[in-house]
């Protein structure tokens, strides 16, 4: 007996042409093909799959937009997929609360505009805000350039809705941020990639929408000046919103091979700073960072207008693009390392050997490593290089992944790295709140 | 055999008169004599405690400065005092990486000095700031005002440091806010108040040391007024550090029988606001705010220096003590009711019909309910009213704890009122994390 028919409140999808796409994510993994693809649309779904799972011994895997980067939305063997992105209800602000009730199905871009239209501000931006669901932001824990000042998606979350082993969808939190009503299994599910239990919607915290924003492009005249920069302007009083940077090799492609504008620009290394405080766009605010910029910078440009700021940013965005077609078969990685170890890791790089160049997130250590020769590397070669740069970042106390989560992607490199003892309390909390392994299974651990 | 003679690393208190101070804390509860009081100054001890407890079948009962209101850290039948005052280390803060990295066993004040050295700021600020540890902090998930801005401890700490059943210290997290390396194990800890393992250190974030800051002093003509204003602030950008509140009753009280600078104080009810950011001492900042305040205020008074601040913050600090004197045997409670509902837990509040004020942390809806004739109601009736409370918090939406925690004090209506199936989330949860139950026995489950 097919043990999909006749589920209530769902959308049933069985061809295996289909179901192809769910096959995929952002990843550069592929996933085996699911017996089926659901699309729940109201909680007797939720309850009849959860049954069915553990009846037939089948596994269930969360899909949301399918933006992921490490695989954690792709199915394993004898999973059904189900896909929450027509779980109904919409994005609801709730001004005198400071806060925002939204099912996972909501888009993140659509999360941010209804803050938006209240003067108030969702700060989590992975960098497919514009396309990712909610639903996936709060699975992986997503952060993107704004976490330096604001943290992450976690830091955003006041309450969560979930589907446990029991079938049934409960509540953890309340639109308040003080709550002590126990230990808090809200975050232990946000950012646990769906393998405790799947998130229906969730309850966020806002902040007035910034009014004021100034964003620099900074070309730096030596390398090493622009890695203790973060440090500097935070003791001096100055908390970027966004801080990212590119390496003297991305900015070399860039300068020969990238668009006209990149062509221009000065330097050794160049970052990109934008700070959205009040006053931020203040003579006095701007000479007070000048005085700490101008020694080390070179051909700095200051973002006076919503244009010139687009154009600052186009050359962040176009970068991964830029990159992949210059080197089709490379592999970004997504480490951390402490901003206070970044020369001892650029050093360890160089080390390794391998051909790497490296952009992204300076503000908080997380770095977007790219082997450019992934592709022509032999497989075992090229599993070898990962995991001696994620030991390295490791090494120095950071870890092998700053946003993207474990998933499929990196499951085998972080059982191997983290404490056992870590492994062993994630596996006992996944058999305590998952006994028959139904939630996603196969993905981290 | 005595099972604590020759314990490692570590200083013994086992006579009963000695044991006192360490079955009370700042609630009304008192513990029962405890095994022992035993102190660590090394991972030995702790490996041979735990090895010890799961040997002879005693529980473990976390300490730090005993300024907790919940009962957390009393003993329970057949449990050792593990007092971490004297757990080496000290607070040390890397300004590169924004973080500050300190032993449990330091005072809260210490580390919010040791950050301010470098121009950085922690902060969370729980009432008792001046004399708890770091440790307790950490366990309960602190507050304090500035949560309504800042976010509680949880949202601060990026990695802990804990002792688990194996007896042996493992870090979760690294010293950046980007980290997504599986489940988050810290963020279960962190206010889970000691029963799935002790944290012995954490590594906090911090952020640039405000350096402007506007206190108002804010006599409101119609208490309803009040009751909008903290979503009225935010949807025109101002977010508070801090907004205490005084309902009608308490500001009577001030007025009839406070000090001197209470007594001329207009006004329905009363309120503190505090702006903590860049610009918010700038003309500007303060026009755009009295546009909004004015209509509502009755004889409002922005602090301009120091001294004038301390003024206001004084009438704040002393309403504790002030009511305590008033009404020794009154009950102060903590529970929190979502911002958009405060008038209807004000209409219910008064249909409940015991004696009773209200102030405490408006801007989060955190509210100190003071129950001022507990001491002379019947025990059981005492009961029923503060079930009668907790219910009507949670009813609308809120629930029966904000920053204190469980504890002792709460367990019982933590366990009646909450949903089951979080319960047994939880049970199953320490299940897998302390099996033999060793971890602050008899606490919040």
């Amino acid at each position: 007996m097919n043990p999909f028919k006749g589920l209530p409140e769902a959308t049933l999808i069985e061809d295996p042409s289909d179901l192809e796409p769910c096959r995929r994510d952002e990843s550069h993994l592929r996933g085996t093909l699911p017996l089926a693809l659901v699309k729940p649309h109201g909680p007797a779904a939720l309850r009849e799959l959860v049954r069915r799972a553990k009846a037939e011994g089948f596994g269930l895997v969360p899909r949301g937009a399918g933006t992921g980067k490490a695989g954690g939305c792709l199915p394993t063997e004898r999973t059904v997929v189900v896909d929450f992105s027509a779980w109904p209800g919409e994005a609801r602000v709730s001004p005198q609360d400071l806060c925002l009730r939204a099912p996972v199905s909501v888009l993140l871009r659509d999360v941010k505009a209804a803050a938006e239209a209240h003067g108030l501000f969702y700060p989590p931006d992975p960098n497919s805000w514009e396309s990712c669901s909610l639903g996936g932001t709060l699975a992986t824990n997503a952060g993107g350039p704004n976490a330096c000042k604001y943290g992450m998606t976690r830091h955003w979350v006041l309450a969560v809705e979930a589907l446990l082993e029991d079938g049934e969808l409960h509540t953890f939190g309340i639109s308040s941020v003080k709550a002590n009503a126990g230990p808090s299994l809200g975050q232990l599910l946000i950012g646990s990639e769906g393998i405790f239990g799947f998130i229906l919607g969730a309850t966020l915290r806002l902040t007035p929408l910034p009014r004021e924003r100034t964003t620099l492009l900074l070309p730096v005249k030596r390398w090493e000046d622009l890695l203790d920069l973060p440090g500097r302007l935070c003791g001096a009083g100055f908390l970027p919103s966004a801080f990212e940077f590119f390496d003297p090799a991305v900015l070399a492609e860039l300068r020969a091979h990238g668009p006209e504008e990149a062509r221009r620009l000065p330097g050794e290394a160049l970052a990109i700073l934008e700070f959205d405080e009040r006053g931020s766009t203040s003579d006095a605010f701007l000479e007070g960072l000048l005085d700490l910029l101008g020694p080390v910078a070179e051909g700095l440009r200051v973002a006076s207008d919503v244009r010139q700021r687009e154009g600052i940013w186009a050359v962040r965005r176009m970068t991964s693009a830029f990159l992949k077609e210059r080197h089709p078969k490379k592999v970004s990685e997504d480490i951390v390392v402490p901003r206070s170890r970044l020369r001892d890791f650029f050093a360890g790089l160089d080390r390794l050997g391998f051909p790497a160049v490296t952009y992204g997130h300076l503000g908080d250590g997380n770095l977007h490593v790219n082997l450019l020769a992934a592709g022509e590397t032999d497989p075992a070669l090229l599993d070898r290089q990962l995991m001696d740069l994620f030991r390295l970042a490791i090494d120095l106390g950071g870890t092998l992944s700053g946003e993207h989560g474990i998933g499929l992607a990196k499951r085998e490199a972080f059982l191997a790295l983290s404490d056992p003892a870590q492994i062993q309390a994630l596996r006992a909390l996944k058999r305590a709140l998952d006994p028959q392994n139904i939630f996603n299974p196969g993905k981290v651990l």
